[in-house]
């Protein structure tokens, strides 16, 4: 889901130079609110004065730790101390956050001496009681003491989001250091117990409910269609839009994941006409259809935790209830992975990859010589081709083809479906509806998806035995009109 | 703390043949809402009509787990799945509820065979690296598959108060089978990771804004000092009285924990005379000392999950900030396990546990000859004792003492005091202050405590440093005056 | 209507002596609470200590109400001294409640003095503009300046309610002062407006939604069958029963009106079998009908402002939402004038008021000769003929006939149903649908209604045309089993 | 107060032709949501596709407004009908709309008939008893029926602000009807019993808790100083910046009024500073000042009917309260009235308006000859002077004292300021504390106020005292410096 679904960037910088544009003020506005809201009360002189956590500190640190894990004084201050470390991270730099992670991934790792001393009594044990005695002896051995100070920062105001970004900042170091990997391994675990989706409140998102506070994340947070200023997104709240997300009861001005819906009748196909802020208004009660057009994860750090399954059924089932003319939930969605895959085919050279008539027509239009080599890559080589009219004309049956290929049959790993698009919607149960010809004709949409758009079918009835039919045996579903696409 | 915080018998059938008073009438109130809400839209034909699960049921549940472990037909439908499962155990009797919870702890209890792969690795691994990444492979091959369904249940309406039912019931079964050990403790690893301190809400509950749903169930749940109806209960959470509970975001109408307060002045050493409905009240306004004088909880299912020392100092902070007059916070707590050890030492004949002194007044009082044996065993075995002038001013001074001697000196495990209930706020950091004699005349006071009530007291200032002492050395904090009582 | 909906008696004073019962109990805890609320923050020295308001204070109270008048130092600090002022009233004792009143009601009153130049100015106005503008005059001429003082009040905390509760006393007094009754007729006027129906709130309240404070005021103000306890209250709100009330959004803990509301199936005749908290309960998923057996008006002070229409309208219609299977909505309403009218026709000595076989069987069940006068008034007399099955066979036929009769044809003003409560729900549109013969043996459903209960039948289809009928023409409809009965 | 608080004209059309900006937009938007909160459910067929409401429709108009008055089929049925003729009322254009008032103003007016009589009857009267009664007689009579259907249109979802949007169109309309006034003025005496300030929800407004439907129309509505777009809305919102609403509890999502205040450390003298985006901000919580710098009513059906002087002292208490180091709370307001004053003092030729330093200088500013006549006069016509320091310096010593003497001395009716925003605060108790030069160089500032912004200080301890002395005597508090300014 590389592109779909793509987590929100927040650490990255500003890019130097370029003059601030719209996205960026709201994104530069959301991160100064949470480090607002994170760092009041926080007073730690050291830490702001030194922000790059230099060598001489470190020790200090890890004895802070320490007094945490040991819990001294009691609980109640042990948290307390816990969140004042919190605080000193938040003031830190990026070298001295990746030092402070350091510390607490070398300092407090697993103790290998009881380890070896519980696999020792597992060797020994006689007995199923025996065995399952040393099981839970030696999985207790196996917690890293870290664990518990990564619960412990849950005392800071707004702990939780602290935890989900700390996860988001260990996932964007470069470096390979497997204690490293581990500390973000069991904070992923730690994250995966608390955001259980069934703790998350599903929530519609509307003009009149939602705050600017919360509308200004969105709009920072959309990861497929750009949200352009205020009134596009007013457009994508009201009327026959709709937009809902996930919330956690403890992060509650904080999106988990969201997905817009566009209630039209039939399938939309073209992602522009879609967003066009002067397009005429359908009554929602007349629609029969739910395009789910686009769903963005909001949170890096919950990266691998998944709830975009559950938001589109639920969502599905509570548009239902509302709108009882709604006959299809659809999504139109991106081919992200085509143009990347077509051109490595295309590179290796595979023969017959168009047919003669294809060919022929391809070559006419680009002003070659009928039968000349390497047609497609050169019209396509050109990222304006959609402008040209004899040039689309010519590419709409190879490419619409070549796609449908390239999404029936192209598989990665575990005969998953190559497009991460693709696998994620067939994994939910949904099956390829229809391509759609310039269905986004951005620039992204043309770079990455050769302007080509999908419409993934959430059939509510058949969604158990299509997901069964692929994770089994990696049978992809599609409606006939798709399948029809493969025939030369 | 058996007593003073001892938790709800949920489960216990109501005595049969005895007449049904106020309190077990509303236990059933309470039981039976909660049948209610958790069985909504539940149609499981053969559980309801075979509540035992016979033999021929459990290779079907075993199935069904197992769908639901494997997540057939996609996540969503895993959950719907689960919840399913978790209507029929709530439709078992206890019979059908044990095979439930056995078929859970034994068909999908950890695999011995990736274990012991995972063993060999690690016992071949070269280096820092290799063994960390061993770690987290033995690690994974030790969690059971059942740890998955018991978070899918969370799918039921009300899923998180289910599995702290569960839990309750685990603990309750007569067994010392390992696997449903370790389904408990897997169950308590869960319920310990979402019950953080730190996601639960303190509230205050008043007569003005809590539910009668709510009010019943702390008058269910009340361990310490029973409530007697209705206006019982108005008078502990009007005027010059406060009450505390902890809540979890996903469970907002079941308390988890609750503290009564009384605001007063100087030390409150006599339990009737605060409970007493036609007491005069005084302004909170004008109170100097906050006594915590009951603190319940109330799911049996969250044992050992400890929230109380967190409770009573959050309190003690919000208390502060409304009422500036506040100087002392102190508990008036019952000394549970006292006559029980006082009983234990007098059979074991220790000499001079009384001076001659005391001896010489009690043999008077009892009308026995000077220097007779026994007196004070004597004396104390009729219950009445309290009522008589004589006896009572004759036990005064030893009772007091031996008190004293039994809550410094007496020891447990690691230096632990023996009682409970002051391990629990020596825990906390808290000293022990006044013994109140008399303090608590009720039949179980006078059984218990031999009608001695101790103030427990919380110096915010001193808290930490006390924890360490206790916490370290065992060394137990008193004041002058109960630390005098020990001196013949 | 005095008494399906009787106003709640706040000011009574506890019966001297007499053993405080249950309802007692719970009056006086509402009644102190309002006082709690109301008084705080007040130090009215000279009130508290003079609270039946001396002479020799009057002339203070009237130059501070001035002040407010003319809102000396601004609109704020009019207001504030206003609030002041009402902190004296609550402060005071019956006297100086009524000489404060007093002086409100005489002090500013309207003044004659431009009512009669605006009256000689209308009567020289030439023209239709002309006389508009004399009549604009003239209106604001007749405006107390008190009415100005009232508002002000609204500034205490709970001001709507302070003013509320004026109005009460006000009605409470024994006066036949016309300025006293311009005042309370002024605050019905100002309270008409304020507590206009569509400024109300609607609300379902249940055990889990509502707090313990605004259930003890349903305890307090249930006028029609009264409230035993919290267990009969619980079963008044749960399974198959609901309560709706109206709220004002300033007097969100103060119920207006309520009604209770059985969903059983077929009509419910009986008002002991309803309340039976023994009963069995049914799933209102399969109730057919809904029935509204108490309907009471909360606000003694609201008098004369009507909402039990709207109430009982608007409910209905929200149970059809919620339970789709309800096709009848009725009553079951006592006949509260029966008796009364009753014994005075039979004093008045009305020939033929029995069948000559109803006479005789009457006689023979009271063992007198045939023929003998006057046995209906002394079977009658004896108030425990209900248990007596022989008496209660005799009275069978004449009671429901006279009862028929009582209903259709005594008028009272304006061809008014004589039966208040009658009168109320034909004015709704309802119609007589049925006569429950021992309906409700209570001793005062006895002593009033003759045991008999009456169903109000109100279908939605008809109550438009029924009330033009009956507000036009004083026609009353009645199914055909009511009128059947008239026939001898 | 036509500037300072200058109502939001709603029902203007957007000028056409004009390219549509960025307020231009937002009116349009919220005016969009409103029409399409109040129409829905709306199926008028003959309104909407005769939005004129022609001739022939009248006499129907009538009929259903008389329909409702008589509560023909009941109350719930001609509240009913009366939501349906608002939804007509809707539906109509303007002709339509002003045809529909016109009926209600004539069609349901005060009947002379009884009047008369009532007057016969008070001539007639002897005593005051007798008086008395015939007040209320005359009272009653004088009531024009179409006060009971305003009433009822409250029966509309969103009743209250539909009349609160049609007193503003009745005040819009060009007429001297006085049947159209009284009706006006009708509506006016409702709304002022239904917003009487102690009803009303004093709220902040922040980015994190505000709809951004309700931010919205804070930009439409701000009358002061325009809000450009989101980041300046955001940027008036946090940090140092607070904004608060009145609310009726029946118009949630209306600010009725609003005020913006900026924390800061001395006396803010220029708005065009105080708005900048780029500003540092300061910490609140070492601020010793709140400027009050823009107060905004945002009902313009509301007009004459006073919130603002509640609401600054109410912002100012609430402000104390958070913010112990404040210790000054200050206007920075336009002096709107200023330069038409002063243009007409010029015209009126006054002789020695300067003194002849400043004539000299200025005249030699101007290059005119010492001496010349009318160089005030002329350099003033040039908007633009502002940008010229040359002539800016000239004009600065006399401009202010002739400021200062326009304030203090220019008086209207009753001893009045002259200048409306002064008068509103001099009523309040504030005095005028400092004048700023080029305060506000907007082209707007320098056109109205000559650039000038003045400081109004609410000292709390003062503000009785001052309003009694201005409401009485019309004496003009001022300070030491602003006094000076008047010497020459």
């Amino acid at each position: 889901m590389d592109d779909l679904i793509k987590p929100n960037p927040m650490d990255e910088n500003a890019a130097a130079g370029k003059p601030e544009g719209f996205l960026d003020r709201t994104l530069r506005n959301v991160r100064s609110a949470w480090r607002g809201i994170a760092g009041s009360g926080y007073d730690a002189t050291t830490a702001s004065s030194r922000p790059d956590l230099p060598e001489s500190d470190l020790d200090t640190l890890k004895e802070q730790m320490r007094a945490c894990l040991e819990t001294r004084g009691g609980e109640v201050s042990a948290r307390a101390r816990a969140a004042a470390l919190g605080h000193v991270y938040l003031a830190l730099d990026a070298t001295g956050r990746e030092r402070f992670l350091n510390v607490l991934a070398h300092g407090f790792d697993v103790d290998p001496g009881p380890v070896d001393a519980a696999v020792e009594e597992l060797r020994r044990a006689k007995g199923d009681d025996a065995r399952r005695s040393a099981h839970t002896l030696l999985k207790r051995s196996l917690e890293a003491p870290r664990i518990k100070l990564l619960t412990q920062f849950n005392a800071l105001p707004d702990g939780i989001k602290f935890l989900v970004d700390m996860r988001a900042e260990l996932m964007g170091l470069e470096t390979t250091d497997p204690a490293l990997a581990a500390l973000e391994q069991e904070l992923k675990d730690l994250l995966t117990t608390w955001f259980d989706v069934d703790f998350l409140e599903l929530r519609q998102i509307t003009w009149d409910n939602a705050s600017a506070a919360l509308l200004e994340k969105l709009i920072a947070y959309e990861a497929v269609h750009a949200i352009t200023g205020w009134d596009d997104l007013k457009n994508r709240l009201d009327s026959d839009r709709r937009c809902f997300a996930y919330f956690h009861p403890r992060m509650p001005a904080e999106p988990l994941i969201f997905v817009e819906v566009a209630l039209v009748n039939g399938l939309a196909g073209n992602i522009q006409a879609l967003l066009d802020e002067n397009a005429p208004v359908i009554d929602p009660k007349t629609a029969d259809t739910a395009i789910f057009y686009s769903i963005s994860n909001a949170q890096k750090g919950l990266a691998g935790i998944s709830f975009g399954n559950f938001l589109i059924k639920r969502v599905a089932e509570t548009l239902s209830v509302e709108f009882k003319g709604l006959k299809t939930f659809s999504t139109l969605s991106p081919v992200v992975g085509f143009r990347k895959w077509l051109d490595r085919t295309l590179a290796e050279g595979e023969p017959k990859l168009l047919t003669p008539g294809e060919g022929k027509a391809l070559n006419a239009a680009a002003g070659k010589a009928a039968g000349a080599k390497g047609v497609l890559k050169s019209l396509l080589a050109n990222p304006s081709w959609p402008e040209n009219q004899i040039f689309s004309d010519a590419l709409y049956a190879p490419l619409l083809r070549l796609c449908a290929r390239y999404l029936m049959e192209a598989k990665g790993l575990n005969k998953r479906a190559l497009d991460p698009v693709a696998h994620f919607h067939l994994t939910n149960g949904a099956r390829l509806e229809r391509l759609n010809w310039r269905g986004d004709l951005s620039p992204r949409g043309v770079k990455k998806s050769g302007g080509i758009m999908i419409n993934y079918l959430y059939d509510l009835s058949r969604v158990e035995d299509n997901h069964e039919a692929y994770t089994s045996t990696g049978k992809i579903m599609a409606s006939s009109g798709v399948r029809n696409l493969l025939k030369k």
